[in-house]
């Protein structure tokens, strides 16, 4: 019979920009090294709610077309009554940050196996900023034998 | 060693209006402290297609400008095949309600740690009703020590 | 106490068109189904980057309006910088599909009980082909007793 083990461990990270997005593979995978969890499920999430969370390619242009693509479906000040500051904690506003994050989501589940994350050759875990500068929290989660 | 617990439970939650949001965590919140798990992972799913889950603020202006954006993003009776009523069991198009649930996402994932949910300050899971009003189920896993 | 189960399995499809819709649900529920486990949690991934996986009904209209959709929200060969093609291994252009799977999503976690897959009545595991035709990899893991 094989040992459960649960690890969690938090991480943060210094955002410099407004929108920026931060690969964050390598500090997921030391965390999962530092577990020596083999056979499992990792979660990664964010604990914000103006961030998301995904995997896909990290990679400079397409970065670039992802800001581009958010910035037409959801753009910034657009008469969004969060913005109104009676209802928002960002002087600046930061509505749109929120609606991306909900369209993007904020969690990202991956499985573990032979002790690794189980990511294609493509794969990489991005933290979208999108109300920075701020320092985010990011909650790692792990179970398995 | 620790011993592992997998507790899973429904519950049902009645809308009121064709599109609404709620805030489903306090009764998520309920489900874990009664599970008594100290650490884990919990998974909440709709057992629907014309529901969302995610996480998010639940604030009342920005409840007023999610709607608005898949209002904008994805119209009711847009000329959607799915609207025909050969097609759908929804006499009046519920197209635009699955549509907008593939965008937002049916599934919340999120660490259990000190026997609580690991929420940021902001985040509440929120329900996002579509099609409504229907009683909904909401299926609530979870898997820890 | 229980023996917690840890399987992981990975499959392949074919895919046969540049951008086409699968239900996979039956691949999935014949792994959960060996694997023997009754109470737990899946995690279904792509390995891809060009390829999304999400849940809802798998109806030939309701996919015909998804692709409408994402033809309208995410344009393809839209002057997208990814599309050059030094920065793409595909010489048609495949921006487009990064930034679809980013919407979408590239995960699915339902929940197991009795033995099976915790899924509504009208509900599908749906992988999104939006690069093909390509050979795609799957891969399942499943916790639980």
């Amino acid at each position: 019979m094989q040992t459960l083990k649960v690890v969690r461990k938090t991480f943060t990270l210094l955002s410099e920009k407004r929108t920026e997005l931060h690969d964050i593979t390598k500090q997921i995978r030391d965390v999962v090294l530092s577990a020596d969890v083999k056979e499992g499920i990792l979660l990664v999430n964010s604990l914000h709610t103006t961030v998301a969370l995904f995997v896909n390619e990290f990679q400079a242009a397409l970065v670039e077309d992802l800001k581009a693509l958010l910035d037409r479906l959801v753009k910034e000040r657009n008469g969004y009554r969060h913005d109104d500051p009676r209802y928002s904690d960002c002087e600046r506003g930061n509505a749109h940050a929120h609606l991306r994050a909900a369209l993007l989501g904020r969690s990202v589940a991956v499985g573990i196996s032979g002790g690794d994350l189980s990511l294609g050759r493509f794969q990489s875990i991005i933290l979208a900023e999108m109300d920075g500068p701020r320092q985010r929290t990011i909650d790692v989660q792990i179970m398995g034998v």
